[in-house]
């Protein structure tokens, strides 16, 4: 079986051909500056690469070009579009209405769409994609995987606010969580790798240009850090993260912005970025840091005690923790990041083995000590694996 | 000596009259309802109680019945204002300038102005009884106290939001943190219950109608819950607490808000009152829980796991902890929030002990089993008395 993988968003999209049943990856590629003038870098086979400057004045034209070049020419993976037998949409907001993945259908698109205003920039896009595959590829199901759906199972009590409770009756004003594939795709791996299979406490640290964190009991996500919009929860490379509502309004204030100027503030011009005034990416950031810059050093520390503050609550509420899991590229990749994350953590039975911790590996792996009392995992994440595996036990029936 | 100590708002004051040295108070009372008609209600010698209903068109003319009442009438305790040696003002925003208490100056009341952008409610308030003071007892000497002076010495990645760094060097925008005086005299109390007198990790809850957190190590507290403003970390009474900027936002514009109505909302309508409907009052809350209200135990609930939460992201902060200590109104009195509380945190050395968590005192207690690794002290807080004990220092010479 093949699933297209199609992650749309605003002005770009990602995609990957996959069997979910082999796991092999046909290939994998991204369309950016749609609407602008266009790119498309396609990688296929051993690590070869395609890159091609294209018009995409639309979506649907970037669409066509990804599915052509699939089918013809350099790049060619597969001999026609029929040989895709489904199609897997990341898609970003399913509110209440979505605590699984689902076959697209009319019903299911018009409730998204009555989801636009949670996700304006998003769901407009994940829909354009659903609608467009359904008119190039015919006749071949398509799947909705939903960044939220892993959250739905938190009880009220974490993922309300306390705004007056007609905010959440009214408006669905509450805490939804994202990257809801990767905290799934990593708390399950992690189950698996424990000995203990019952009562299980796991804590996932995706970390990336975007980061959260979330509380898994017994497979079932209990808390989350981001909220209503991804603006919530940890610093991340662009985005603020937690920030007090009088201090956004003092801000406001201060600088005449809207709370809409505000909001792109704290979405694209904050986080590491805004603390480092030097990059979003941690890689550089850390780079200033041994540079001897005092700003970069203040970014890293502040994403490290962030991310050390969320797993201490996440312990306290799941009483306890059997596995601390870090994915993401931050995550699989700062050997750094994770040492300070840990330090000090022993009380909790979290303890990080500096040899394990340094070693360089793309396979999940224990960097705790052996005498931990629970496990410090570090676990690549597979968004994309997810979107494909769901989407095959729809289409198959092997899940309903 | 005697001490006179006044936290005056915006249309309310509160008082003490207080001997620093014995801790003897001769007198406690409060002025409502100021610039609207006047209410003053005296408390005095063993239980006697005085209720005043006389204009008080201006702050002036209310601090001049209280000092009246003081040394005239049915509730005199001194012969005339000279017996008052020096007077302690409680002041809410000392910013980055006042990190510890200070004897007032005109320098000081002009530092206090340039914070007023800051506290724009309080510190007008605070400013205008000093003033009143000045001229109603003259030559004697005045003493601030400010709520944020105790948060004073958290390291810059606890206090600095990630938001662009020249929103803090150019106005300021940072967590300060509130309840100084309380985390500062709690903390202090429980550094002495604890045997241990080196690396001392001390988490203090103090939880009344407004509610905040503080991290606490050997005596200087490295984080705390609230931020630039008191609408900030845990729900409260009416406060909302930890809310994503995205919720925010989209609360404005699905009801129409300024960001002045939305922190309207988020202070006054929201916290315990928000989520039950029926109160800002835990006690009648917890009674609602009790005859089965849903809402007023998802409220409690609330208030419990966002609690629990910081303490487990403070004994992460702390590296693990000595003391977890409750106070306040509902800190002192709720033995349920405590018992939730606790809840599960055995891992982190906390383990409560229900018999003494549910027998009743006024007194400093520890309410952790003897077998706990850390201690759980239920220490009611004396906010007036670190007033009066910093202005006797500084008046007498003791402190600088």
């Amino acid at each position: 079986m093949l699933v297209f993988i199609l992650n749309a968003g605003s002005s770009s999209l990602k995609y990957q051909l996959m069997n979910p049943v082999s796991k092999e990856v046909l290939a994998v590629g991204l369309c950016e500056r749609i609407g602008i003038d266009g790119v498309l870098k396609h990688e296929f086979g051993d690590d070869a690469k395609l890159k091609l400057e294209v018009a995409m004045p639309t979506h649907k034209e970037a669409i066509e070009l990804v599915l052509k070049t699939l089918c013809e020419g350099e790049g060619k993976v597969i001999d026609s579009i029929n040989d895709i037998d489904a199609i897997g949409h990341r898609a970003v907001h399913g509110g209440e209405e979505f605590a699984s993945s689902v076959m697209v259908s009319p019903k299911v698109i018009e409730t998204m769409k009555k989801l636009i205003p949670l996700a304006p920039l998003h769901n407009p896009a994940n829909i354009m994609g659903m609608e467009i595959c359904q008119e190039l590829i015919p006749g071949k199901p398509n799947v909705a995987v939903f960044d939220t759906a892993f959250h739905q199972t938190m009880p009220d009590y974490a993922y309300m606010y306390a705004l007056p409770y007609d905010q959440y009756t009214k408006h669905g004003i509450r805490k939804y969580g994202f990257h809801g594939t990767s905290h799934y795709f990593v708390s399950n791996e992690a189950q698996g790798m424990l000995d203990k299979k019952h009562n299980t406490r796991v804590i996932v640290c995706h970390l990336g240009n975007g980061s959260s964190v979330s509380a898994v009991l017994n497979g079932k996500c209990i808390d989350t850090s981001m909220g209503l919009t991804p603006v919530q929860g940890l610093m991340m490379g662009t985005r603020a993260g937690d920030v007090g509502a009088g201090a956004l309004s003092y801000m406001m204030s201060q600088e005449n912005l809207t709370i809409d100027g505000a909001l792109d503030v704290m979405n694209k011009k904050s986080g590491i970025l805004g603390i480092s005034g030097k990059s979003s990416d941690l890689r550089e950031v850390l780079e200033g840091m041994q540079a001897g810059d005092e700003r970069c050093k203040l970014a890293v520390e502040m994403v490290a005690y962030n991310i050390k503050k969320y797993v201490g609550a996440y312990v306290a509420a799941l009483d306890g923790v059997d596995a601390l899991c870090f994915t993401g590229g931050i995550g699989e990749n700062s050997a750094l990041i994770r040492e300070i994350v840990c330090a000090g953590l022993d009380g909790m039975g979290l303890n990080i083995d500096p040899t394990k911790n340094n070693k360089r590996s793309q396979e999940p792996r224990d960097i705790a000590t052996n005498s931990s009392t629970a496990r410090i995992f570090v676990i690549p994440t597979n968004e994309e694996y997810v979107i494909a595996n769901d989407t095959y036990k729809i289409v198959t029936g092997l899940e309903k």
